[in-house]
């Protein structure tokens, strides 16, 4: 990264999961994950983790096919958005305002180089709860239910793309991501992209979609608090009958522990902890090596061949069925 | 212990809990601590863990106050039990058959020195679980759902003593219990006695009671597998309204993870993890003195004043209201 | 089991660990695993967990080969001892006394049926630590220093077995074992058991050996006092270069947690925790068929050929090398 | 906050502390808290956790009265650090410039309102690790060698001021740090500010000293990656003699999970994990009113008296001593 840093851009605020399982796929985030239904419009359902300060971060929308609907970040001030509407307008990849969706206000929408449909918004409503989830603690917006896997917020999202690097650096350039990782194949192309827009070590991924196609998303992350609860989770996924594609291990690249499982709808959800925290302002982003790669995840496990060519939405069968 | 060891019973089967506030404690169980409801009779509501692989370990009973309703060993055998009921007559502390209960055979009726109501039986129904709780995996009898605490299963019982030594030496040369540590004062009289019929450093707990009442309890403790599902616990209670009376932390004696808490009908209840096991056959018992247990809990923790004199039945306020 | 239980052993007392590469074992076991050397005699070093009331557990020995040197069980009592000498001389796999070993009395040495050495003795000599190792609570037999995975003590051992019946049923009806799951193949033959002389899942386990070898070993167990200690272990393996065989996770069978890498000599070590407690004293042990066991581990976990063909002494590559 | 926010500083890139006993504060640092020694100058030691980027997070000084040395802030870049000089300066409480110290080029030098030394500076040379300390994985600085509570890094410095307003405003208007949790009496006065630099939920607190002196140090924490290692830091504290002044619990506000204890040279220490992080870029503080401070610590646990007194230097008994 050259120049001065761009703060612009928060976090994603949320992320639209389409599902052609409505009913199970909710069944899944409510039971299973333990998110609570915070609203209801036309075919999406709202859920929020108990550590969501706005009133949601998972747009789970019925579609005939499983995959990403779009994702939002979330600006830092009115005059950040506006700065980022700008440079990505300049991109060539602008689409346009809409009012805005339940729970935030006017949003700019536009595409990654892959095609995934994006959005950046500002204005948002806190949550407020409702008496039975009223927190204990008043510095947390929601009680803990302890339900299902209890997880606590979205953490990241993980993007395939037909080009991770052309995708890496719009998000470096024109959204402000700051890179912390990647991997670089022996024939210079790029097979992964690991970024974050805060001191944590992951909130935005890019993989190589191995199938070379556009627009497909790999997974998406919820956050728990502790190893112990990504276990926890494993034994939920065990008996909710949940396919588990990877069971808990730790990641080589930026150590995140994992569990990954498929969703109803065809969707690969990753419960997840751990990771590192970088406070370097100018951290120089770790290359991984193809050889380095081929050693599988930080204590040796190997994940199966799923997990590096199945995303959504996908003309293969589901992992698990 | 001198001579042979005495092999004769297994475990506590089940603890009978009496309750004036029935409705509010069994939604403790059932909600806070993650128990199932097995089976109501009378005035008495049959709860488990799910890691019993009797239909119960609680049997949760309407009274006017509260307290111990009864506690049933489990012997090895028939044999076993009778030579138990033989060794129990003898000591005159012996009350007769009845006919079972719930889930168990004949039983017979006893009391120790104190005046605690005991069982001891052998003949059970194992638990078979409805499909809804069916397990994922066959050597667990149940699912694990997660609610709550998600308790496995009575793990001990603390009962209070007028006079510890009575209560402690009976429970080893009539019951066979093996004494693992105990605590005896300046002046020679016993605080505290832990005993256990396993290699678990404690199943039956002898503590000083500081009323000199009789028949009372200190506490039951319910097992959870991890410490940090203790630490979970203790969310829990605060987002619930369980008073907390101490707050997670590690035991001196027995080196317990605890977390002790007053549900609803006033009865102290906690939620462990932790100890030792003790594999030494001719294991010498660890013996404190009242300078050494004046040093509070492991991490140096004190245990607030009614930690050591409230007990149930009482008259005294109940902790926390 | 019909009759009434034998009651007569304990627990294993300690393992001998032959290796042909006695100094880098010892460093694995000392620096990674953490235990102390307690003393040195001839070619043997003798080490101890933390948690080892005994002088040790585990007694390495500098050999031509690895595998198992002995296996030895300790009795309740000097009674007790002579009741099962009496057995083991009547099933004709007896060998005769020997004066003991260092920390113990005289012992009595014995075959499996499968021709592993093993010995059952009584008299003991506990720990007394040394200043630098006196710990901060008298009810734990030594400091708790944290070096390395920090073993608490020997756990479990597991042996292959050209046929696990015949030592399983010997284990049971001459030792007193009592089986609490195992494996039979749809052919009838038997593919593992599980035995333990306590409420532990698991502490003598039989497995087949696929190379229909005799008298090998294929592990080692250690005990650690949470999972937590185990994903930790995992970091340590990696850091020091312990070929780790397979990460942590969760077994179906007996539903240990677990971490298996292999020792400088070539033997495999676990790392374990977790597991169940069986406090039903005629426990119905749980019978997994071929195609239960085919899922793989309880998270669905597939461990490598390695893991199911490869026991100490061996003439086939040592895994990770 | 008004306007834009302010993104000079990166993080508290150490910390110096000052100890009447340098070589048991270093046996402390070193072999109880695991730190590695990088390098030593003077009457100075520099210590690193495992996770540090730079060559140390803690400066370990002799002199003749315990407290803080002083406190350096990392900016984002060098135009950065050149914005923050500049109001600094219009504040009036800098002092100019010095040429560095080992492991950074030129910093300035100024107070907090309260006069506690502060430094901000941007150049650094990042840690290269001897072959001894090579890391594993490349995306980790340094080796996990496990030694002790083995602490990641230096989290955050709470400061005693006079005037907690007066530094928690300078620490907002002038660095830069956003507030996320503060206490407010009944009689209007500030008794506590929780801010940060980053998402963390505190990096640097100012907590009312209840001495009014000036320049004083409330407590330095550093991080371990879960909770368990916190509990197990507390044993290794047990083990070693180091007075704990609070066991583990959960703290309400910022919701970290502690452990305090007092190292040899006087200086409260906190081994921390926990909180929560801030991804709302207009995050509303959390204010809380002296009356549910009152409350104690989340789980109900009461912090000894010391803990609200005591701070370095001090003319009072070293709690423990």
């Amino acid at each position: 990264m050259t120049g001065e840093p761009i703060h612009d851009l928060a976090h994603i605020g949320h992320a639209e999961l389409l599902t052609p399982r409505p009913e199970e796929s909710l069944g899944f985030f409510e039971r299973v994950l333990g998110m609570e239904v915070e609203a209801r419009e036309g075919r999406s359902v709202f859920l929020r983790g108990w550590g969501d300060y706005q009133r949601y971060s998972l747009k789970l929308t019925e579609a005939e096919r499983a995959g990403l609907g779009h994702m939002a970040l979330r600006a830092w001030s009115q005059d950040a958005l506006e700065r980022r509407v700008a440079a990505i307008e300049a991109s060539g990849l602008g689409h346009g305002w809409i009012d805005g969706d339940l729970g935030h206000g006017p949003a700019y929408r536009f595409s990654d180089p892959d095609g995934h449909a994006l959005e950046v918004y500002f204005e948002v409503e806190r949550y407020s709860p409702p008496e039975p989830l009223r927190p204990a603690l008043k510095n947390q917006p929601q009680r803990y239910t302890g339900r299902g896997a209890a997880v606590k917020r979205l953490d990241h999202v993980n993007l395939l793309a037909a080009d991770v690097r052309a995708n890496r650096t719009f998000a470096e350039d024109v959204l402000g991501y700051r890179l912390y990782e990647r991997v670089e194949l022996d024939d210079g192309s790029e097979a992964g992209a690991w970024l974050s827009r805060s001191i944590a070590a992951h909130e935005l991924i890019y993989v190589r979609d191995a199938r070379r196609s556009r627009g497909r998303l790999h997974h998406l992350a919820f956050w728990v608090d502790t190893r112990e609860e990504v276990l926890r989770a494993a034994d939920l996924f065990l008996e909710n009958g949940v396919h588990i594609e990877a069971a808990p291990s730790k990641h080589t690249v930026a150590q995140g522990f994992f569990l990954y499982g498929i969703e109803p709808g065809g969707n690969r959800i990753e419960v997840t902890n751990g990771g590192y925290l970088v406070y370097d302002p100018d951290h120089p982003p770790t290359v991984w090596s193809e050889a380095e790669r081929a050693r599988g995840q930080a204590w040796g496990v190997r994940t199966v061949e799923s997990f590096h060519t199945y995303g959504t939405p996908s003309d293969e069968p589901v992992p698990g069925r």
